[in-house]
């Protein structure tokens, strides 16, 4: 600690940046623990990351009314202002990636009663181990305000679209092989999207850092998501693309 | 036009109490545009909807940015506050219906390749119906101020969950009938649980509504959204529920 004068809108905006930080760990506990219910076919661990979605929800609820209480009282400019502002916006794609985590919780139960396509369920695993890397990569840049590796980041979530582009194939091609694997495969179909969305949110985030530092967008030519939509699985190629 | 002197604060008030009513006239053309695109098999129509995505997105940064100056230059106080942070969560909601409008159009072409179950888009129109009817009672709820209405849709949500259950158990049944029908109803399935999301979308801005007049949660009782995802399907039966 130096000589420097902590002033009060300081010391909010570092609790506002601390919660930030606690949350992430959070939304990351529930992503993990909620892939790896289904991995294990765990009912009670679902149940738990089910139960403990309201501790992200009532977080993020605070810390929006203290961002907004922060902005009303010290009326930050600049860089200041997009600290807070950009506080709001990544709580909310947290608590969104713990709604995420939830929603597969909730799928374990209709996935583990059927036949499990053991190879597909280590694909989901795989593709939420990258989308967790983003995360964590995504919530070390904010902790250093590295706007360089936040721009790096977002290139890398073409990996994990291209993962879930090839376990959705894999599960069509599944699904016609035999109908009895049709209900769980729908599931785990469920369960790769909620995956490939935390990804997109993780780029949300870096997208945010960045604005953060400069107060620029970082440039709309986002490496796009979900190329899914406009394919037909039978010949394994996409339809005609409906672009961005 | 009464002698009432018009303040800045309320000049920007209502700028940006009509620029919400503006986006939600768009989210509501975007949605019911690419459920019709879906129905009638129009791709053409399906390509302005995604086209169209982006001025969602413009307005929502847009309303973003000039709520939060708002803020900042004019220290709004108590329910002057909640006004302005109200706009700011419903303009992220209206901006996400867009989103899922835009998802939905994307599907067009993989669903209309196929062969085409005439029944299950039928539903699929009718759900739509039902969630656009949502999105427009609570915009006029919005304009209204009126939280005690706001509080009756929130309790309607329950009709769109009950359809889209039985829609889902429907698409299920109808993949098992013929593998030929899986990628079809794959996209219906993601379009149908799309939908879905855009009716808890118009719960979440009728939940803001009565935040903004009372200053208080609607409370935590919402009535619970998704049932599918402990569903399976063979039986038609729901397997153990997970709850919330």
């Amino acid at each position: 600690m130096d000589e420097h004068i902590v002033t009060s809108y300081d010391q909010e905006l570092k609790f506002i940046v601390r919660r930030i930080s606690e949350m992430g760990g959070q939304a990351e506990s529930q992503v993990e623990r909620a892939v790896s219910a289904l991995i294990k076919n765990d009912a009670s661990l679902a149940h738990s990351v089910v139960a403990d979605d309201i501790i992200l929800d009532t977080a993020q609820r605070e810390l929006d009314e203290r961002a907004i209480m922060t902005i009303a009282k010290r009326q930050p400019m600049a860089q200041d202002l997009r600290e807070i502002v950009g506080a709001i916006r990544i709580s909310n794609d947290l608590e969104r990636i713990g709604d995420l985590g939830k929603n597969i919780a909730k799928r374990v139960v209709a996935v583990t009663e059927h036949q499990q396509p053991v190879q597909l369920v280590r694909g989901i695993e795989h593709l939420s181990d990258l989308a967790l890397e983003q995360l964590r990569e995504v919530l070390d840049s904010y902790a250093s305000r590295d706007h360089r590796r936040a721009e790096s980041i977002r290139a890398r979530d073409e990996e994990i679209d291209a993962m879930y582009t090839s376990i959705f194939r894999e599960l069509l091609t599944y699904m016609m092989e035999d109908p009895r694997n049709i209900t769980a495969c729908t599931h785990l179909l469920f369960s790769a999207k909620n995956i490939e969305r935390i990804g997109d949110h993780a780029t949300n985030i870096a997208e945010t850092i960045y604005y953060i530092k400069t107060g620029e967008q970082m440039g709309l030519d986002r490496p796009k998501d979900d190329r899914t939509a406009t394919m037909t699985a039978e010949g394994g190629k996409p339809a005609a693309d409906l672009g961005a």
